[in-house]
């Protein structure tokens, strides 16, 4: 018998190992190029885990087979951690109580309750409808741009890749050629912010925008809500306020597009890895807390990675209660139990424990000179918090590196959404001041 | 009325700004030096903390007097700390019940029971008599290579200065030029280790050993004692593996000399800050796990610094059980209570928030090419940690950035101290397995 943490590991690793099989055969490849085993494996993972960085160029190592198989690879992998996450959130965990699993089911799936297949049917009725609609309005600046069929294929391509929050794109500069289109930029911004929220918090806030009054918007939306507005003003103000004078990304720009790439910037860095603006020419300080950014993630039950928005949230105003001399922590008049503290914070430190370990390894590896301490850590949370973004160290990796790379991809990946699984559920007896609040998703 | 805590902030703001006042004053200069208010300011923080860091050089900048005002500031800060740390785990945490305090207190106070003034007087006399040895066995050494007058008064000042874990050295190079010598090495390294178990565990193996059946090893020393055999060994074959071929380190060495400046600087590392060897040319690598040793620390209620060993123990030994899906943590068949673990996890959240955030002012106001990432990332941790070992960054900081160092000795060194007194006691009433395990101290 398999557990769901095993089914989820094995599901990974059998559809990678396919994927790579596939990309690795000459007939996905571009004409007069070659792409080894472990670059196809290296891509495959990164396609699986919608992570999104490359050693090779897919817009030309691969020809039109291989870019599909990359995407179907997306679409696999995005909606497989979306019905993981979700199912397990309403059906398998433990910690929420049957009549409250019930209520939120009926408010997710809209029109039937707790079944597992209706509830799978509308995530991909939903996913592939806002895909569509993003290629429609993708398609408006790909087609003049591309022709025809290539230029459908790219809105295709592109808008699966930004709401499924994989960061692949068909260019060989990414999106940097896009830095002033508000087009491009505002369609893909906005698909990988609702990509990012979570397939929960987005029909939930539809249920609750057509009927208000029967359903509420739950703690776990509203956390949600608040967290990405935060973040994302967080995040533009940073790149606005410290690249305003970098003669390399923001200085040329003017102050419309200066705006423009600060929010673009800011969406991708919290997990969707397309960019505007070169990372590898950005300053230090930039560089350091667009790491910060990419560990926190998006939310839980979204194919948004790093340690998501929740945990950073609970681990943070628990440490701030701790501070205050206070015992518990209070979100939405809702008090957090500690059992979920203790968690938030175990995902929080295992991560970083993870992260730092490969990290060590990719040093220890090196043999490049041109790949200095500031890239190699940039590269390990980009993979581990499956963000895809690189200070361009990627196509540098050595074959023991990539490997390291891979499996921080994986383990990034499944990490998070196997813990949330894993961690058995324990009640506590204690003194309740506030309801205790025990839906909130960690990792 | 003051709470202790604010009386550790404010008693430690107060010593720091007399011994800046006193540096300050031409009086204390070496000749022909002269030492500006700032650079007075970064040193006496850098003694009464404990640290070890320097922006200027006290064995040429500063004169016989203004040495032995270093001197007596590390000597006070040491003091202070120790004094604070215990009293307050014996007397005021509300955490460890009256009779086991009592116990407690007569363990290590040996000959009284509870009261604070015979505690003080032992904590003043014992750390005397050792200094005092260390003292004579440096002189051993000091005397023959610098003179008597010189000899001894630098026998003392090392002493003291291995003792409290301060890493001042009245040399240029630090202690670069004892990377081989066994005697300096290894009386350094003993006086080091003692001082980072910390009173309360010297005493308790003290009585232990005197009487075994009476005075039992305490939980808190039997994690001290591990962690540290553990850290030190681990820290060893960092060292060892992975400098071995460098060129600028270890490779010039015999097999005997290697081991030596490997130990040597494993035992630094944790929070000493001597150094035989250079840590600005060491590979990237040993630096991140170096940076790693620093963050752990040295173990409660020593003059050592970083988050301590305890805190370490607790949150990887609760993640590690949450991983296993066990919902307690067991530690020499004693149950570790749900407050210690969210206690530790925050101080370990806490002191990477902090330190992360003094780094990102680093890098904010860096205006130096020749101060990379790593470098201030080094200094960053060093500081907080109170270790004082740099890859030779100090001095090339720039005002604003001294003025974050001094912040960030200053937080690093009060911070977990007064979170230990700080935290609120909130007893569980939980379902016991093993007998609830409350007396670690953390942080
Ligand atoms: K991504
Ligand atoms: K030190």
């Amino acid at each position: 018998r398999i557990s769901p943490p095993q089914l989820i590991a094995l599901s990974f690793a059998a559809g990678i190992l396919v994927g790579a099989a596939l990309l690795a055969l000459p007939v996905t490849h571009g004409a007069g190029r070659s792409v080894t085993f472990l670059q196809a494996l290296f891509t495959a993972t990164s396609a699986l885990c919608v992570t999104g960085l490359n050693v090779i160029d897919p817009g030309r190592d691969f020809n039109r087979l291989g870019q599909v198989i990359i995407l179907i690879l997306i679409q696999v992998g995005g909606l497989g951690i979306i019905t993981f996450g979700t199912v397990f959130a309403l059906v398998t965990r433990r910690r929420v109580n049957y009549s409250e699993r019930i209520r939120l089911a009926q408010q997710v799936s809209a029109f039937s309750a707790g079944d597992v297949v209706p509830l799978i049917r509308n995530i991909f009725l939903y996913t592939f409808v806002i895909e569509g609609v993003g290629a429609l309005l993708l398609a408006l600046r790909f087609v003049p741009l591309e022709g025809w069929g290539r230029g459908l294929f790219y809105a295709v391509f592109h808008s699966v890749s930004a709401f499924n929050n994989a960061g692949f794109a068909l260019y060989s500069d990414n999106y940097l050629r896009f830095v002033g289109d508000d087009l491009v930029s505002l369609v893909t911004a906005f698909l990988i912010i609702l990509g990012g929220l979570g397939f929960l918090v987005q029909l939930n806030v539809v249920a609750h925008l057509l009927r208000p009054r029967r359903n509420r918007l739950l703690v776990h939306s509203k956390l949600a809500l608040t967290m990405t507005a935060a973040l994302l003003l967080f995040g533009t103000l940073i790149y606005l306020g410290l690249e305003w004078n970098n003669p390399r990304t923001l200085a040329p720009l003017n102050l419309e597009d200066k705006l423009l790439a600060s929010f673009f910037q800011s969406v991708v860095t919290r997990t969707a890895g397309f960019n505007t603006l070169d990372y590898g020419v950005m300053g230090p300080a930039t560089l350091f807390l667009s790491i910060i950014l990419m560990f926190i993630g998006a939310n839980p039950g979204s194919t948004g990675g790093g340690i998501k928005t929740s945990t950073f949230y609970v681990m943070m105003a628990s440490a701030w209660s701790m501070v205050r001399g206070r015992g518990e922590v209070v979100l939405f008049s809702r008090r957090i139990d500690r059992e979920t503290v203790i968690r938030a914070m175990t995902v929080g430190l295992l991560s970083i424990g993870l992260v730092n370990l490969m990290f060590v390894l990719l040093l220890i590896f090196n043999t490049n000179p041109n790949l200095p301490f500031l890239h190699l850590f940039f590269e390990s949370v980009s993979a581990f918090a499956t963000v895809g973004l690189s200070m361009n160290a990627t196509p540098l990796l050595n074959p023991a590196q990539e490997i390291v790379v891979i499996l921080l991809m994986y383990l990034g990946r499944i990490g998070p959404l196997t813990f949330a699984v894993a961690f058995n559920s324990r009640e506590e007896a204690d003194l309740v001041k506030y309801p205790a609040e025990k839906d909130i998703l960690i990792g």
